[in-house]
């Protein structure tokens, strides 16, 4: 019987990941470190997977069959650098190795589009490819994710272990942290202050927290193997999103300014994800267009915010 | 003041570079999972670097400013696929970020040329360069070791940690496990048992383990930065190494046959460090001419078997 655990499901992400399961009719463990309420077919453990004797437990007490593992350092600006992401490299393999040693059959572990060379001549057209555009993580965080993989993939793959690792890209959403780009725009825009863009025309690959929940459900049900790029498969200048922003608030008006990159701050133009792997070996296709998703957005930050 | 601590200072590699370390005048904290007897000038830490707790007690009680760290699991023909090597991934990060804190000032780790590529199209003249020759390791044990160096060597950029990286190539030597290939063709060869290699020809970069621990006590206490491989720099060709012996034992008759590689047993026809990195940041050159450390290391086994 499929039995899976997810962890970091009360975050933003875990959530849908969490929710799209449920629709699915699979049981699902949710581990976080903060309590939450959960939903029908969902049990809910509360514990810090820095702690290995409780991360150890929760594994040999629930054995699940398929483990989704979300959680790492994700404090907006900080996580990029952080000494931390040692500790959640070193936690994520001992998670694995003890979720392989209970029968755990199939692993699904969060990476990340960070783990690419952003450089020109590493991705020329701006697009990611999972078998092809080189691994040359700028960060920390990258360095971290990247290192990760490939320990799980070589142990994955001499264990027997199913296992896959989706790249994520830019996503925003329903419950997104307030610092982050998309609520942060509608702050602003709806407070009618101008919004200075450093990076206007950069193009990225944008998909609804809901949509990614539902393609890492997906994956984590089929058989795809690997790295599998989780995106839209297509892209949108930074300027547009702000632009879309304005209009469903009716902030029109507002002034969005072009800034200027500050020093070292090398965001590459473009950022897709090459999604042929996600769309032919998961059959996952985006069902939020984002002038939609962004409406919804919007609806939930004023229901949160009372704005 | 320099205070070096060396894990897995009880084996075989460790050993030499305690020896080495304190031949310098430097004051030195070995650290093995087994009891030892300290040499002049040297604290011994018995304690198993698996222990979350044990680990960072001694590196707070001892505070080192140099942490030379041999530890992992080197079971001979297991170490290369057991899912220990995540259990050593995640204690070396754990351990790097402890001593940092701790205000540790230089970190040596040790790796490995299974980082490299072992193909020819990686390796086409079979010299390993640090900064050229691309990293893919065959092994889980080459994969983990790469992961940690690529996470360390990020982390330690971060936060101002110097950090070198000592790949390993070819060693043996006193004190060498009976498994091993030098102890081997030593037993075979006095007993006057023929001897089949499987790669005859195979050239490799062979270093006496006396000479590998000048080398890390050398790297350690110098500034180079980053993977810093440690050979001779020369190939010989392992037929050669066991003539070599034969000779030495007066066992010159004992018949050394060409066996044939097992099926997907693809070891590269050269493997050789290029040294220049240790010659010149490190000022480091054997100093034991092969023969002359071959007839030592005899003399040691002839020693230690009662043979």
């Amino acid at each position: 019987m499929i039995r899976v655990m997810v962890t970091g499901a009360g975050g933003f992400i875990g959530r849908q990941v969490v929710a799209a399961l449920l629709a699915k009719g699979v049981r699902v463990d949710a581990v976080d470190r903060i309590g939450g309420e959960a939903p029908a077919g969902c049990a809910w453990h509360t514990l810090d997977l820095m702690d290995a004797a409780a991360r150890r437990e929760v594994i040999e007490s629930v054995r699940p069959s398929h483990l989704v593992h979300l959680a790492w350092d994700t404090r907006h600006g900080l996580f990029w650098h952080a000494p931390e992401n040692l500790d959640w490299v070193a936690a994520t393999l001992d998670l694995a190795r003890r979720f392989q040693a209970c029968g755990g059959e199939r692993l699904i572990a969060a990476g990340s589009c960070a783990e690419y060379a952003w450089t020109a001549d590493a991705l020329p057209d701006g697009v990611c490819r999972e078998d092809s555009t080189p691994c040359r993580p700028a960060t920390l965080y990258g360095t971290a994710k990247l290192a990760t993989f490939q320990v799980l993939h070589k142990f994955a793959a001499g264990c027997g272990l199913g296992f896959a690792w989706p790249r994520l890209f830019y996503i925003f959403g329903a419950g997104e942290g307030p610092a982050r780009l998309v609520p942060m725009l509608m702050a602003k825009l709806a407070a009618g202050e101008a919004v200075v863009l450093r990076h206007p025309d950069a193009e990225r690959d944008v998909l609804d927290v809901r949509d990614l929940g539902e393609a890492i459900a997906a994956l984590s049900l089929s058989s795809a193997c690997g790295a599998v790029n989780v995106g839209a498969g297509e892209g949108v200048a930074i300027i547009d999103v702000a632009r879309r922003i304005a209009a469903l608030l009716g902030a029109s008006e507002t002034l969005i300014e072009r800034g200027t990159p500050g020093p070292g701050d090398a965001e590459p133009p473009r950022l897709l994800a090459d999604a042929t792997r996600l769309r032919h070996e998961v059959g996952f296709h985006p069902r939020h267009p984002l002038n939609d998703a962004l409406a919804e957005a919007i609806a939930d930050w004023r229901q949160r915010s009372g704005g």
